[in-house]
């Protein structure tokens, strides 16, 4: 790889963003901000969010891949690393509108779709890009922000380190989304601040649905009756709506609640959404 | 309106705030910084806060309003929108000292109260000033974001949409603050981080009483003796102490303690604040 | 002191970071950043990290200390002040690599040892500094905020205030660290987001044991056996890990799990860290 290649495949503005578990009441944010504003004062960081759940890859991924493509082009660095200092590898990914910065578990792939998909992958062992000396435990500090540093200051890709092959970087299992008659069964990918439950089935799967649903959660839990609607307000107070959300993917919510308690839902689990049948036995109430 | 109008009634120095109910755990906060920074790259963004809780407007309108003042002149953005995608309107307002943005449902008058007023009010209707697609749920980055980057960027009010009549704005009802012979009553405001809690009373209001008051919690609690000072250690430790905060108004605090559980206090509620009689029932001690 | 001393003991460029017990529900951080970009606009703010437990000097101290090694050259503002308001002294210390600045209650001063010592010490009493209204409970937004901001800009130390002799700054206990044969005991200093376990002692003593090394919790536990390696992968999955951590003191972690739960930690109690005899009791199993 050249850095002509790379400089070609995006364009970096100056920007760098953080997406970790660090959490907010350590000093380890900061000590990533500060490496940054020392190596390239002039580059402007914007934080994703620091509250994914400790060593909570998937969860990790998602939130990154669906904020990227919001943010100014720039380089991009998630740290969700519970194997660091092992043999995990650390990696940068070019793509068409930016370049993704973290370790190789999975952790940036999504985002790389979301930015266009992976044009180049290096390995960070370039020791010069490195903090002079690296802790095992803290390789947000030591190595991905300063090697994101010198790429938002526009450094050439290729200086980090080798090319890697991307068809050996560790990807992470697909979620489940399977359509069928009449709806389709989805896992949920995440439950946000506000308790809605986003599915991993793409909107477009929820459009052709009438206008009331119903949603069978896991378990022993009876279908729910839902509003299929654009908003949280096309329900009544305190009833379900399905939607597609502001990720392109269909969510649940309750006006004025808690979808995931509801649902008991939580990552991982399957939702089925369908037609509501002519016949059949009859649906539990609203919340 | 024209744009002189507004031009003269504030002057963008290139800062946008911004203060949600988004919570830290999702990407919504960073998906607004990434609007504005693609927009407007030079502006600079100030988090007010995003701990509002989901919904609770009056809190954002507290919090808002006492922060805003201490900012430089710049555009404001508030969402705490349990409306959104319904209805309910997009809404600017023009102060004195400086532009807020958000949803109308009360959460900015507070602030433009503090800001010296009114000035001038447009609906966020300009198609051209929001995202290319606008998702029914997430107007904060498809809506106020951008438009607020504009107007940091010193694009004239006008631009985003047609004048309102400030009349129409929808408004918080006003909060119980009665004086009366002796002290007074008023409704919990906020209740902050350390456990202070913040009455809607004017710091006049407790002023002319003595050094030592009393205060009548909700509820059949016993009144509470306290003292009237000026900061937390001019009470014993873990006793009570009116005094004016830095928002100009009535608070109570205990000294290394946490006056919220102390007065079992809530937003909403009413608490009393008067001289201690000469005669009367004995008083609970300190906490 | 005069102002060529102090610009001789640091450079300052442009750079405020802020450690509080503020916490992010309120306005309170907000106001800060605030009056530094009202008085110094072209300042940059770094947060440190504002969830210090309310009134926690000293962990607030550790994590200032940990941190501002990693910072920019700069101003770096500390807030844990239980004693706002009353008699305590605001100060300024400049070190050879950046200002302090906050309370004189032992805050600071581990802080100044980590960027090579107090050089200077100035109390805040210039009233032109601070905001034209000091409250008595906000010295952060009246007093801190606002004598940073003028530092970073590049106002001499000595604006601030009298100079103060370094021997009369008020000062924390120092943790315990007792070496002794075959290991040590220490305090715990900190226990971070991730339940991570940080002792006071320095790696210097933990690098002599061998590769397996007992853990004796506080009370009436039993001693727990550790791998003595590098990062928490060198333990297996659910296992305690001794190790150096990434700012160089001796830090006990469970690989994939929280230390602080299995030797029921917190900060200020003492762990011992040995060999294991070749003969003695035997050693409770992994958690």
């Amino acid at each position: 790889m050249t850095s002509e290649t790379v400089s070609g495949a995006q364009a970096p503005t100056g920007v760098v963003s953080l997406t970790t578990d660090y959490g907010l009441a350590d000093g380890f944010v900061a000590a990533c901000h500060g490496m940054i504003a020392r190596i390239a004062p002039a580059v402007r960081v914007i934080d994703v969010t620091h509250l994914v759940p400790p060593g909570d890859v998937r969860r990790g991924a998602a939130v990154l891949a669906q904020t990227v493509p919001h943010l100014p082009t720039g380089v991009h660095v998630a740290v969700v690393d519970p194997g660091v200092g092992t043999t995990r590898r650390g990696i940068a990914l070019a793509t068409p509108d930016g370049i993704l910065v973290g370790p190789d578990n999975g952790l940036l792939l999504d985002a790389a779709g979301a930015l266009g998909g992976v044009a180049d992958a290096v390995e960070l062992t370039n020791p010069q890009w490195r903090a002079p000396r690296v802790s095992a435990t803290f390789h947000g500090r030591d190595i991905f922000a300063p090697v994101a540093a010198r790429l938002a200051a526009g450094a050439p890709l290729g200086g980090a380190g080798p090319a890697v092959d991307p068809a050996t970087l560790v990807r992470l299992p697909e979620p489940v989304v399977e359509p069928r008659s009449g709806g389709f069964t989805a896992e949920v990918l995440t439950v946000d601040h506000f308790g809605n439950v986003q599915l991993a089935a793409p909107a477009a799967l929820l459009a052709p649905l009438p206008g009331r649903v119903r949603v069978s959660p896991a378990g022993n839990r009876e279908a729910i009756e839902a509003v299929h609607g654009r908003t949280f307000g096309d329900a009544p107070v305190g009833a379900l709506v399905a939607h597609a959300d502001s990720a392109d993917r269909v969510a649940l919510s309750v006006n004025g609640g808690r979808a995931v308690d509801l649902l008991a839902a939580r990552p991982g689990r399957l939702l089925r959404v369908e037609e509501i049948p002519t016949t059949g036995p009859a649906l539990g109430p609203y919340a």
